[in-house]
């Protein structure tokens, strides 16, 4: 399977499932279009006929949209156990990361995904009634599974949340209690520290991505 | 089972499970809920713990989001076939699905769902682009399933895109060829019909909603 992702500093869509497979140890090549060239466009052609990113190509077949790619590795690879096994655990674990997938516009126009940078006393503006939704969210659900993820252990739905982590970091949104114990558990994950790393490594400056 | 929904005049994300239910021949209690009237936020929270309509009320469990109550109503009732049952072919239904879910942004706000109005020569402005989008979606996939529906049988990716039909009727979006053909479809469809009566009965006016 291919892998077709963004720049790692600011494609908050491509770390879903990229950190999702590297997580559960599914072997994929990666294959990174840098955004904003003159050549992304015919670039991203290539490999993706929906010509978006992320793109999971497995054979003849290309999937887009981040939740489709990761129902998709969910159903090809049961036994990773990538939703909660009880029926109405995972139909929750939809809830939340449906919620995300189209939802928190003013939090990821305004915290724009970035590895890079770094905010004090940053104004939240108008994200602020995001931010308290998802700081919500969070807890009910961590209270009733006592973490360290929000079903126990990693699943689709903490994927779909840590690009959301990530910008809590990056413009110092304030937390504490089981809101801090899970940020720090997932940007403690193995597989979001190779990501860092990799955006880390990367020299190209662009515009801000939502 | 209880599903909470919104006014069936405007209520685009309401009509997306409703109607899948009612297709699939799911009993269900309709809970309808007022949108923008000074008690309805009480009033959803009676039924919504995540105050967010549509929600599926199963027993002790509250499923919010369109795309995961459909989710769980189609692990819930594996017999109806409510997705492909090719894993490949359901991989894309997810991606048409998910495209829809998280997208179409300035179509949806520029034609914003409403079974009541009807507009001659309306100027789609920047929502030409979701438009032309959504026509070569519907097209490719329908010249690989030929029709009458996204895959063949009327699916939750039908579903999903049921509220885009209606959204072509009433701003008069010119269409041809296999886009009409499953236009036509979707607004014959005896789950679609019933809903628009519904509506049509409604003596509420309100505001326009996305």
């Amino acid at each position: 399977m291919k892998l077709i992702i963004g720049n790692k500093t600011y494609s908050s869509w491509s770390l879903r499932p990229w950190v999702l497979m590297k997580h559960f140890n599914i072997p994929f090549e990666e294959i990174l279009v840098k955004l904003d060239m003159p050549e992304t466009k015919a670039e991203i052609a290539k490999y993706s006929p929906s010509g978006k990113v992320p793109a999971l190509i497995d054979g003849d077949l290309s999937i887009w949209e981040s939740a489709a790619i990761m129902e998709y590795l969910n159903e090809k690879y049961p036994e990773k156990k990538m939703y909660p096994t009880d029926l109405k655990q995972r139909a929750l674990a939809r809830s939340l990361s449906m919620e995300m997938h189209a939802g928190f516009g003013k939090m990821r126009e305004r915290l724009s995904f970035n590895v890079k940078k770094s905010y004090q006393n940053f104004d939240f503006g108008s994200a602020q009634s995001d931010i308290d939704r998802v700081k919500v969210l969070w807890t009910e659900q961590l209270k009733v599974s006592k973490g360290p993820f929000l079903f126990g252990e990693f699943s689709i739905a903490d994927a779909m949340y840590a690009p959301v982590v990530g910008r809590f970091v990056t413009y110092g949104v304030p937390v504490d209690g089981l809101v801090k114990n899970y940020c720090e558990a997932i940007m403690n994950l193995p597989a979001l520290k190779e990501w860092y790393a990799g955006a880390m490594k990367e020299d190209f400056e662009a515009k801000d991505h939502i």
